[in-house]
């Protein structure tokens, strides 16, 4: 539930945070489209896709940075007093969930774009977890609106299964089809896979938090701020190592595009790495 | 601390420099992305970081100047009369903060990308200048928001500790692999680390200020001041010192980029000078 008033630190924390996320998305995506032509034509779906998901956070966080403004406010003068709720507007939640709805189906895009498996591949792959995403969301929603903690533990648990089902998918499905991937490709994705996880983890520990006792301003003050820091970790950290490895698959598949987008020094090390490396395939 | 009050010649001075700053870094993200045709794709990692560092410092500025501007309000006409804090959200420090946290550890990785270093020794230098340069802002904040005076010098002092880190690892660590590069990147290189020093020490004695007996309005104005030439300085002045050197390796690597990219007698003068001007390498 939203606190009636929260003090002047907790206020300042939470509206440098969000400040932090909206730099954090808005410039990645754009770092990202600056990057689109050093990596191949093969291999820029994923990071438009991984601009798009941190362009839509960050104006969902304009949003959420605009309602929270707007939703607490203070009489003292600098601010150094505490801050209480206004007539009007509340803070809206609903913004993340908004959020998550579009970004978290196009993450999974994302991991399945990058890997540039047979399409017929992608495309189960695809059916399977966007859907199943979607559903996460979705089922997670009533229970954060509730402030009834029976009904945010049914909702919680409904929006479980089909993380389970996602986790299911990428760590046994994908599992299958990572063998065809360069070495380094292979670990890249483990890591990415392990990200995913422990930052989607920070999501239902926020959520659970007033099951487990933890409610009043310090804990909403938390939870806001564990939000914001998944929500980086998990779209633009997440889409600068989804450029990585678009980075390392483009010099594996065309050692004449690694010689121009490299030093000397570099594309030695690059192609004598790579166990692919193979005869130019034309330059980019 | 933040004062009370300050004199229209103080607001007018602080409101022009935060706009000066905006200026500054805004034009020159976009120059910066203009010019990335006009060095070696090798080069340009360098420069597209160099880009979202002052996008990013752009971004935060507006947001200084906006929070400057409703914390300080006048009555009198024409804004001839001294400004005091009104009620309300006060004056945020924070945003330099989160500026610093997200820019100073990337203006490390556009030095390191630039000098196109083995890859090895590239992430070697990044894994101890960039937690370094983090550690270093994290540790300032407490001391920045503290109005007291003991507490303020034991964050500085701790903040102490990982600069001096990354000098060492500037000046010593990264010394030893300048041997390779052309002479004339080796004197643009020590001079781009000495313009590092100089700026970021602007910080330490704008932190200072309050130990050292100055305070008031003055002395914050003159804080404000500081930290927006240090912020031109380090942000954008050395981005385009960035690109220089990227044009100069650009020249160096490639004879035939130089000749493109240069008029006859420029590229005479170049090649000349180049040590390491070799038969070309393709056209870019």
């Amino acid at each position: 539930m939203i606190p009636d008033s929260i003090s002047a630190g907790q206020h300042d924390a939470i509206y440098n945070i969000f400040s932090l996320v909206i730099a954090s998305q808005l410039f990645a995506a754009l770092f990202m489209i600056a990057c689109l032509p050093r990596i191949l034509p093969r291999y820029r779906q994923a990071m438009i896709v991984a601009a798009t998901v941190c362009g839509i956070a960050a104006y969902h966080y304009f949003r959420i940075f605009n309602s929270f403004n707007s939703s607490f406010v203070t009489d003292s003068v600098g601010g150094k007093g505490d801050y209480t709720q206004a007539a009007g507007e509340g803070f809206n939640e609903g913004y993340r969930y908004v959020d998550w709805l579009l970004t978290v189906p196009l993450l999974l895009v994302e991991l399945v774009a990058v890997l540039a498996l047979a399409r017929k591949l992608q495309t189960s792959l695809l059916l399977r977890l966007v859907p199943a995403a979607a559903l996460m969301i979705i089922l997670g929603y009533p229970g954060e609106l509730s402030g009834d903690n029976s009904i945010r533990t049914i909702f919680g648990t409904l929006s479980t299964i089909p993380f389970l089902y996602i986790l299911y998918v990428l760590f046994v499905e994908m599992t299958k089809s990572l063998g065809n991937q360069p070495p380094q490709v292979r670990s890249t994705i483990s890591r990415l896979r392990i990200l995913l996880v422990a930052t989607w983890g920070v999501y239902p520990i926020a959520y659970l938090l007033p099951q487990l006792g933890f409610d009043g301003a310090a804990a909403w003050t938390g939870k806001q701020i564990g939000y914001s820091i998944a929500d980086i970790l998990a779209k633009a950290l997440y889409g600068l190592i989804i450029y990585r490895v678009a980075r390392i698959k483009s010099f594996a598949d065309d050692p004449s595009f690694a010689e121009n987008e490299l030093s000397v020094e570099e594309a030695r090390e690059v192609l004598g790495n790579s166990e692919r490396a193979k005869s130019p395939a034309g330059r980019n």
